[in-house]
Protein backbone atom coordinates (compact mmCIF):
# COMPACT_ATOMS: atom_id res chain seq x y z
CA UNK A 1 0.00 0.00 0.00
CA UNK A 2 3.06 2.10 -0.01
CA UNK A 3 2.40 5.14 -2.51
CA UNK A 4 5.71 7.07 -3.86
CA UNK A 5 5.84 10.34 -6.08
CA UNK A 6 8.98 10.81 -7.62
CA UNK A 7 9.57 14.24 -8.52
CA UNK A 8 11.51 16.65 -10.09
CA UNK A 9 13.46 19.11 -7.82
CA UNK A 10 10.93 21.64 -6.15
CA UNK A 11 13.21 24.78 -7.94
CA UNK A 12 12.72 23.53 -11.32
CA UNK A 13 10.22 20.92 -12.10
CA UNK A 14 6.98 22.38 -12.92
CA UNK A 15 5.68 19.03 -14.37
CA UNK A 16 6.05 17.57 -10.72
CA UNK A 17 4.33 20.45 -8.73
CA UNK A 18 1.02 19.60 -10.93
CA UNK A 19 0.32 15.86 -9.07
CA UNK A 20 2.10 16.81 -5.99
CA UNK A 21 -0.05 19.76 -5.30
CA UNK A 22 -3.28 17.47 -6.10
CA UNK A 23 -2.09 14.44 -4.00
CA UNK A 24 -2.26 16.99 -1.06
CA UNK A 25 -5.33 18.60 -1.63
CA UNK A 26 -6.75 15.76 -1.92
CA UNK A 27 -5.18 14.30 1.65
CA UNK A 28 -3.32 11.40 -0.03
CA UNK A 29 -1.04 10.17 2.01
CA UNK A 30 2.24 9.52 -0.13
CA UNK A 31 6.41 9.32 0.08
CA UNK A 32 8.22 11.64 -1.99
CA UNK A 33 11.39 11.44 -3.87
CA UNK A 34 12.99 14.34 -4.98
CA UNK A 35 15.41 13.67 -8.47
CA UNK A 36 17.76 16.72 -8.64
CA UNK A 37 17.51 17.63 -12.19
CA UNK A 38 20.17 18.65 -15.04
CA UNK A 39 22.66 16.32 -13.28
CA UNK A 40 24.92 14.40 -14.88
CA UNK A 41 22.74 11.59 -13.55
CA UNK A 42 19.61 12.42 -14.25
CA UNK A 43 18.50 10.41 -17.12
CA UNK A 44 20.19 7.62 -15.94
CA UNK A 45 17.80 7.74 -12.66
CA UNK A 46 15.06 8.58 -14.91
CA UNK A 47 15.21 5.77 -17.09
CA UNK A 48 15.26 3.33 -14.14
CA UNK A 49 11.85 4.44 -13.18
CA UNK A 50 9.98 4.59 -16.91
CA UNK A 51 10.47 4.15 -20.36
CA UNK A 52 9.65 7.98 -20.30
CA UNK A 53 12.59 8.91 -18.50
CA UNK A 54 10.42 11.86 -17.29
CA UNK A 55 9.00 13.01 -13.57
CA UNK A 56 6.81 12.86 -12.15
CA UNK A 57 6.36 9.37 -11.61
CA UNK A 58 3.73 7.67 -9.21
CA UNK A 59 4.99 4.25 -7.81
CA UNK A 60 2.18 1.87 -5.59
CA UNK A 61 2.74 -1.87 -5.47
CA UNK A 62 2.34 -2.77 -9.47
CA UNK A 63 1.15 0.18 -10.93
CA UNK A 64 3.44 2.84 -12.27
CA UNK A 65 2.27 5.97 -13.44
CA UNK A 66 4.29 8.15 -15.86
CA UNK A 67 2.73 11.39 -16.95
CA UNK A 68 1.37 14.31 -14.59
CA UNK A 69 -2.25 14.11 -15.96
CA UNK A 70 -2.52 10.39 -15.88
CA UNK A 71 -1.28 10.60 -12.14
CA UNK A 72 -3.91 13.44 -11.26
CA UNK A 73 -6.92 11.08 -13.24
CA UNK A 74 -5.94 8.53 -10.92
CA UNK A 75 -5.85 10.69 -7.62
CA UNK A 76 -9.34 11.71 -8.93
CA UNK A 77 -10.58 8.23 -9.40
CA UNK A 78 -9.79 8.02 -5.24
CA UNK A 79 -10.75 11.55 -3.99
CA UNK A 80 -13.77 12.54 -6.74
CA UNK A 81 -13.82 16.23 -5.71
CA UNK A 82 -10.16 16.79 -7.50
CA UNK A 83 -12.64 17.75 -10.64
CA UNK A 84 -15.41 19.46 -10.64
CA UNK A 85 -18.68 17.29 -9.42
CA UNK A 86 -21.19 19.14 -12.42
CA UNK A 87 -20.40 17.01 -15.57
CA UNK A 88 -20.26 19.88 -17.96
CA UNK A 89 -18.01 21.94 -15.42
CA UNK A 90 -15.93 18.81 -15.17
CA UNK A 91 -15.52 18.72 -18.85
CA UNK A 92 -14.89 22.17 -19.27
CA UNK A 93 -12.25 21.62 -17.15
CA UNK A 94 -10.25 18.45 -18.26
CA UNK A 95 -10.56 20.78 -21.51
CA UNK A 96 -8.33 23.68 -19.77
CA UNK A 97 -6.39 20.92 -18.39
CA UNK A 98 -5.27 19.08 -21.39
CA UNK A 99 -4.82 22.37 -23.51
CA UNK A 100 -2.42 23.30 -20.69
CA UNK A 101 -0.64 19.79 -20.92
CA UNK A 102 -0.17 19.41 -24.51
CA UNK A 103 0.80 23.15 -25.16
CA UNK A 104 2.06 26.88 -24.55
CA UNK A 105 5.88 25.90 -25.57
CA UNK A 106 6.81 29.40 -26.27
CA UNK A 107 5.63 30.13 -22.89
CA UNK A 108 7.21 27.12 -21.33
CA UNK A 109 10.24 27.47 -22.71
CA UNK A 110 10.50 31.25 -22.80
CA UNK A 111 9.42 31.48 -19.06
CA UNK A 112 11.02 28.34 -17.51
CA UNK A 113 10.17 27.99 -14.10
CA UNK A 114 12.82 28.34 -11.87
CA UNK A 115 11.41 29.75 -7.82
CA UNK A 116 14.97 30.86 -6.99
CA UNK A 117 15.27 32.96 -9.81
CA UNK A 118 14.46 36.62 -8.84
CA UNK A 119 11.91 38.60 -9.76
CA UNK A 120 12.63 40.44 -13.42
CA UNK A 121 11.72 40.70 -16.85
CA UNK A 122 13.38 39.04 -19.76
CA UNK A 123 13.06 39.26 -23.04
CA UNK A 124 9.95 37.83 -24.61
CA UNK A 125 9.52 36.89 -28.76
CA UNK A 126 6.02 36.79 -30.30
CA UNK A 127 4.99 33.16 -30.23
CA UNK A 128 5.32 33.45 -26.35
CA UNK A 129 3.66 36.79 -25.96
CA UNK A 130 0.88 35.38 -28.28
CA UNK A 131 0.96 32.40 -25.92
CA UNK A 132 0.57 34.69 -22.55
CA UNK A 133 -2.58 36.06 -24.37
CA UNK A 134 -3.96 32.90 -25.62
CA UNK A 135 -3.39 32.15 -21.65
CA UNK A 136 -5.15 35.02 -20.04
CA UNK A 137 -7.95 34.42 -23.09
CA UNK A 138 -8.35 30.94 -21.75
CA UNK A 139 -8.61 31.35 -18.01
CA UNK A 140 -11.22 34.43 -18.67
CA UNK A 141 -13.22 31.90 -20.96
CA UNK A 142 -13.02 29.27 -18.47
CA UNK A 143 -13.54 31.27 -14.74
CA UNK A 144 -17.21 30.45 -13.69
CA UNK A 145 -18.52 32.01 -10.59
CA UNK A 146 -16.83 34.34 -8.68
CA UNK A 147 -14.70 32.31 -6.49
CA UNK A 148 -10.79 32.45 -6.19
CA UNK A 149 -10.49 29.39 -8.72
CA UNK A 150 -11.54 28.39 -12.09
CA UNK A 151 -14.48 26.48 -11.33
CA UNK A 152 -15.68 26.89 -7.81
CA UNK A 153 -13.74 25.08 -5.34
CA UNK A 154 -9.67 24.17 -6.13
CA UNK A 155 -9.44 21.99 -8.76
CA UNK A 156 -6.94 19.98 -10.94
CA UNK A 157 -7.09 22.88 -13.44
CA UNK A 158 -6.03 24.97 -10.79
CA UNK A 159 -3.00 22.49 -10.03
CA UNK A 160 -1.83 22.84 -13.64
CA UNK A 161 -1.52 26.76 -13.99
CA UNK A 162 0.08 27.03 -10.60
CA UNK A 163 2.99 26.42 -12.34
CA UNK A 164 1.96 29.35 -15.22
CA UNK A 165 1.01 31.87 -12.23
CA UNK A 166 4.94 31.54 -11.03
CA UNK A 167 6.49 32.46 -14.24
CA UNK A 168 4.33 35.32 -14.66
CA UNK A 169 5.44 36.25 -10.76
CA UNK A 170 8.97 35.74 -12.19
CA UNK A 171 9.35 37.33 -15.17
CA UNK A 172 7.09 40.23 -13.64
CA UNK A 173 4.48 39.44 -16.90
CA UNK A 174 1.96 42.41 -17.32
CA UNK A 175 -1.57 41.05 -16.97
CA UNK A 176 -4.97 42.07 -16.43
CA UNK A 177 -6.67 42.52 -13.37
CA UNK A 178 -8.74 39.53 -13.38
CA UNK A 179 -5.57 37.29 -14.47
CA UNK A 180 -3.53 38.89 -11.97
CA UNK A 181 -6.29 38.19 -9.11
CA UNK A 182 -5.98 34.43 -10.21
CA UNK A 183 -2.39 34.26 -10.25
CA UNK A 184 -2.06 35.90 -6.51
CA UNK A 185 -5.15 33.33 -5.43
CA UNK A 186 -2.85 30.20 -6.52
CA UNK A 187 0.19 31.63 -5.42
CA UNK A 188 -1.23 32.03 -1.91
CA UNK A 189 -2.72 28.71 -1.27
CA UNK A 190 -0.90 27.37 1.57
CA UNK A 191 -0.35 24.00 0.08
CA UNK A 192 1.58 25.86 -2.83
CA UNK A 193 3.22 27.89 -0.69
CA UNK A 194 4.95 24.89 1.31
CA UNK A 195 6.49 23.64 -2.37
CA UNK A 196 7.84 26.71 -2.37
CA UNK A 197 9.26 26.88 0.61
CA UNK A 198 11.18 23.66 0.45
CA UNK A 199 11.91 24.73 -3.28
CA UNK A 200 13.92 28.16 -1.80
CA UNK A 201 15.75 25.64 0.57
CA UNK A 202 17.56 23.67 -2.74
CA UNK A 203 21.16 23.99 -3.27
CA UNK A 204 21.15 21.30 -5.97
CA UNK A 205 21.48 23.68 -9.19
CA UNK A 206 23.40 26.47 -9.13
CA UNK A 207 22.93 28.76 -12.80
CA UNK A 208 19.37 30.46 -12.81
CA UNK A 209 17.13 29.12 -15.77
CA UNK B 1 -29.62 16.18 -26.63
CA UNK B 2 -27.98 16.73 -30.20
CA UNK B 3 -24.22 16.40 -30.21
CA UNK B 4 -21.80 17.72 -32.95
CA UNK B 5 -18.24 17.39 -33.81
CA UNK B 6 -16.94 19.45 -35.06
CA UNK B 7 -13.51 18.05 -36.61
CA UNK B 8 -10.84 19.27 -39.47
CA UNK B 9 -10.92 17.35 -42.79
CA UNK B 10 -10.10 13.77 -42.62
CA UNK B 11 -7.17 13.72 -44.90
CA UNK B 12 -5.21 16.02 -42.36
CA UNK B 13 -6.79 16.16 -39.19
CA UNK B 14 -4.78 13.69 -36.77
CA UNK B 15 -6.27 15.61 -33.78
CA UNK B 16 -9.55 15.25 -35.13
CA UNK B 17 -9.39 11.89 -35.56
CA UNK B 18 -9.22 10.49 -32.11
CA UNK B 19 -12.01 11.63 -30.50
CA UNK B 20 -14.05 10.66 -33.58
CA UNK B 21 -13.13 6.99 -33.22
CA UNK B 22 -13.65 6.92 -29.54
CA UNK B 23 -17.47 8.33 -30.27
CA UNK B 24 -17.65 5.42 -33.20
CA UNK B 25 -16.44 3.22 -30.79
CA UNK B 26 -18.65 3.94 -28.41
CA UNK B 27 -21.78 4.00 -30.23
CA UNK B 28 -22.45 7.61 -29.00
CA UNK B 29 -24.20 8.79 -32.42
CA UNK B 30 -23.25 12.26 -33.37
CA UNK B 31 -23.43 14.62 -36.05
CA UNK B 32 -20.57 15.34 -37.84
CA UNK B 33 -19.13 18.91 -39.40
CA UNK B 34 -16.00 19.12 -41.03
CA UNK B 35 -14.26 22.12 -41.61
CA UNK B 36 -11.41 22.43 -44.09
CA UNK B 37 -7.76 23.11 -42.75
CA UNK B 38 -5.62 25.36 -44.11
CA UNK B 39 -8.39 27.68 -46.17
CA UNK B 40 -8.28 31.34 -45.88
CA UNK B 41 -10.89 31.38 -43.46
CA UNK B 42 -9.91 28.19 -41.03
CA UNK B 43 -8.95 30.33 -38.30
CA UNK B 44 -11.96 32.51 -38.20
CA UNK B 45 -14.19 29.79 -38.04
CA UNK B 46 -12.53 27.67 -35.39
CA UNK B 47 -12.28 31.04 -33.59
CA UNK B 48 -15.65 30.83 -33.49
CA UNK B 49 -16.41 27.70 -31.77
CA UNK B 50 -13.66 27.70 -29.45
CA UNK B 51 -11.42 30.13 -27.70
CA UNK B 52 -8.37 27.67 -28.83
CA UNK B 53 -9.52 28.08 -32.47
CA UNK B 54 -8.55 24.21 -32.63
CA UNK B 55 -10.48 21.06 -33.73
CA UNK B 56 -11.77 18.63 -32.45
CA UNK B 57 -14.76 20.60 -30.51
CA UNK B 58 -17.74 19.12 -29.24
CA UNK B 59 -21.32 20.42 -28.93
CA UNK B 60 -23.64 18.96 -26.71
CA UNK B 61 -26.72 21.57 -25.17
CA UNK B 62 -24.23 24.10 -23.15
CA UNK B 63 -21.22 21.97 -23.20
CA UNK B 64 -18.08 23.12 -25.22
CA UNK B 65 -15.12 20.49 -25.34
CA UNK B 66 -11.93 21.66 -26.99
CA UNK B 67 -9.52 19.09 -26.57
CA UNK B 68 -9.24 15.85 -27.99
CA UNK B 69 -8.96 14.24 -24.92
CA UNK B 70 -11.06 16.01 -22.87
CA UNK B 71 -13.93 14.55 -25.43
CA UNK B 72 -12.42 11.22 -24.82
CA UNK B 73 -12.99 11.42 -21.29
CA UNK B 74 -16.05 13.02 -21.60
CA UNK B 75 -16.99 9.80 -23.57
CA UNK B 76 -15.49 7.40 -20.70
CA UNK B 77 -18.08 8.92 -18.76
CA UNK B 78 -21.38 7.89 -20.69
CA UNK B 79 -18.86 4.77 -22.15
CA UNK B 80 -16.92 3.67 -19.50
CA UNK B 81 -15.48 0.20 -21.41
CA UNK B 82 -13.34 3.30 -23.38
CA UNK B 83 -10.84 2.51 -20.85
CA UNK B 84 -9.66 -0.73 -19.46
CA UNK B 85 -11.59 -1.77 -16.64
CA UNK B 86 -8.97 -2.85 -14.21
CA UNK B 87 -8.01 0.55 -12.25
CA UNK B 88 -4.13 -0.46 -12.89
CA UNK B 89 -4.21 -1.16 -16.50
CA UNK B 90 -6.61 1.83 -16.96
CA UNK B 91 -3.94 4.49 -14.94
CA UNK B 92 -1.45 2.67 -17.79
CA UNK B 93 -3.64 3.45 -20.84
CA UNK B 94 -4.04 7.11 -19.30
CA UNK B 95 -0.48 7.79 -19.27
CA UNK B 96 0.30 6.60 -22.56
CA UNK B 97 -2.47 8.38 -23.97
CA UNK B 98 -1.28 11.59 -22.34
CA UNK B 99 2.34 10.92 -23.46
CA UNK B 100 0.78 10.62 -26.81
CA UNK B 101 -1.30 13.93 -26.28
CA UNK B 102 1.76 16.06 -25.16
CA UNK B 103 4.77 14.90 -26.56
CA UNK B 104 6.50 13.43 -29.98
CA UNK B 105 6.67 16.95 -31.03
CA UNK B 106 9.23 16.01 -33.73
CA UNK B 107 7.84 12.75 -35.16
CA UNK B 108 4.19 14.77 -35.38
CA UNK B 109 5.61 17.86 -37.60
CA UNK B 110 7.90 15.70 -39.57
CA UNK B 111 5.78 12.69 -40.39
CA UNK B 112 2.34 14.89 -40.69
CA UNK B 113 -0.36 13.04 -41.47
CA UNK B 114 -1.94 13.09 -44.89
CA UNK B 115 -4.13 10.00 -45.71
CA UNK B 116 -3.76 11.02 -49.57
CA UNK B 117 0.09 11.16 -49.53
CA UNK B 118 1.48 8.36 -51.82
CA UNK B 119 3.46 5.63 -49.48
CA UNK B 120 7.06 6.77 -49.69
CA UNK B 121 10.21 7.45 -47.35
CA UNK B 122 10.58 11.60 -46.35
CA UNK B 123 14.05 13.08 -44.72
CA UNK B 124 13.87 11.97 -41.34
CA UNK B 125 16.42 13.75 -38.57
CA UNK B 126 17.86 12.50 -35.57
CA UNK B 127 15.01 14.39 -33.41
CA UNK B 128 12.65 12.28 -35.56
CA UNK B 129 14.21 9.18 -34.79
CA UNK B 130 14.40 9.48 -31.23
CA UNK B 131 10.85 9.78 -31.08
CA UNK B 132 10.24 6.47 -33.51
CA UNK B 133 12.57 4.61 -31.43
CA UNK B 134 10.60 6.15 -28.21
CA UNK B 135 7.11 5.40 -29.67
CA UNK B 136 8.41 1.63 -30.53
CA UNK B 137 9.51 1.72 -26.59
CA UNK B 138 6.70 3.26 -25.04
CA UNK B 139 4.39 0.57 -27.22
CA UNK B 140 6.60 -2.03 -26.06
CA UNK B 141 6.45 -1.71 -22.40
CA UNK B 142 2.30 -1.07 -22.03
CA UNK B 143 1.17 -3.96 -23.98
CA UNK B 144 -0.71 -6.16 -22.16
CA UNK B 145 -1.82 -9.51 -22.89
CA UNK B 146 -1.26 -11.04 -26.51
CA UNK B 147 -4.28 -9.36 -28.26
CA UNK B 148 -4.42 -6.91 -30.83
CA UNK B 149 -4.47 -4.08 -29.16
CA UNK B 150 -2.40 -2.58 -26.32
CA UNK B 151 -4.50 -3.14 -23.14
CA UNK B 152 -6.88 -5.53 -24.23
CA UNK B 153 -9.74 -4.48 -25.82
CA UNK B 154 -9.72 -1.24 -27.63
CA UNK B 155 -9.42 1.38 -25.53
CA UNK B 156 -8.94 5.24 -26.15
CA UNK B 157 -5.16 4.94 -26.20
CA UNK B 158 -5.01 2.60 -29.11
CA UNK B 159 -7.28 5.85 -30.69
CA UNK B 160 -4.57 7.99 -29.71
CA UNK B 161 -2.04 5.69 -32.11
CA UNK B 162 -3.96 5.12 -34.66
CA UNK B 163 -2.74 8.85 -36.43
CA UNK B 164 0.64 7.35 -35.64
CA UNK B 165 0.04 4.53 -37.31
CA UNK B 166 -1.08 6.06 -40.73
CA UNK B 167 2.23 8.04 -40.52
CA UNK B 168 4.28 5.09 -40.21
CA UNK B 169 2.61 3.58 -42.79
CA UNK B 170 2.72 6.86 -45.22
CA UNK B 171 6.21 7.22 -44.64
CA UNK B 172 7.41 3.75 -45.26
CA UNK B 173 8.90 3.64 -41.32
CA UNK B 174 11.07 0.44 -40.43
CA UNK B 175 9.85 -0.96 -37.72
CA UNK B 176 10.03 -3.97 -35.45
CA UNK B 177 7.58 -6.47 -35.79
CA UNK B 178 5.86 -6.25 -32.94
CA UNK B 179 5.59 -2.52 -33.46
CA UNK B 180 4.31 -3.58 -37.23
CA UNK B 181 1.64 -6.25 -35.86
CA UNK B 182 0.30 -3.17 -34.10
CA UNK B 183 0.03 -0.67 -36.62
CA UNK B 184 -1.50 -3.53 -38.96
CA UNK B 185 -4.09 -3.98 -36.42
CA UNK B 186 -4.58 -0.25 -36.03
CA UNK B 187 -4.90 0.03 -39.80
CA UNK B 188 -7.05 -2.68 -40.37
CA UNK B 189 -10.11 -1.21 -38.03
CA UNK B 190 -12.96 -1.12 -39.71
CA UNK B 191 -13.43 2.04 -37.75
CA UNK B 192 -10.79 3.79 -39.03
CA UNK B 193 -11.40 1.90 -42.44
CA UNK B 194 -14.56 4.15 -42.54
CA UNK B 195 -12.36 7.55 -41.99
CA UNK B 196 -10.08 6.81 -44.37
CA UNK B 197 -12.24 6.23 -46.94
CA UNK B 198 -14.20 9.69 -46.74
CA UNK B 199 -9.99 10.91 -46.48
CA UNK B 200 -9.16 9.42 -49.72
CA UNK B 201 -12.39 11.42 -51.50
CA UNK B 202 -11.63 14.95 -50.18
CA UNK B 203 -10.46 17.47 -52.39
CA UNK B 204 -9.96 20.85 -50.09
CA UNK B 205 -6.21 20.59 -49.88
CA UNK B 206 -4.36 20.30 -53.16
CA UNK B 207 -1.09 20.07 -52.14
CA UNK B 208 0.76 17.00 -50.23
CA UNK B 209 1.56 17.50 -46.64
Amino acid sequence: MSLTLHIGNKRLSSWSMRPWLALKKAGIAFTENVIPLDQDDTRETLLALSPAATVPVLQKDDLTIWDSLAICEWAAEQVPSLWPADPVQRARARAVTASMHSGFGALRSTLSMDLQRPVGQTSVDVACWADIERMEALWAAAKTGNGLYLFGDWSIADAFFTPVATRFQTYDIPLSSASRAYVDALLADPVYQDWRAAALEESFNAPFH
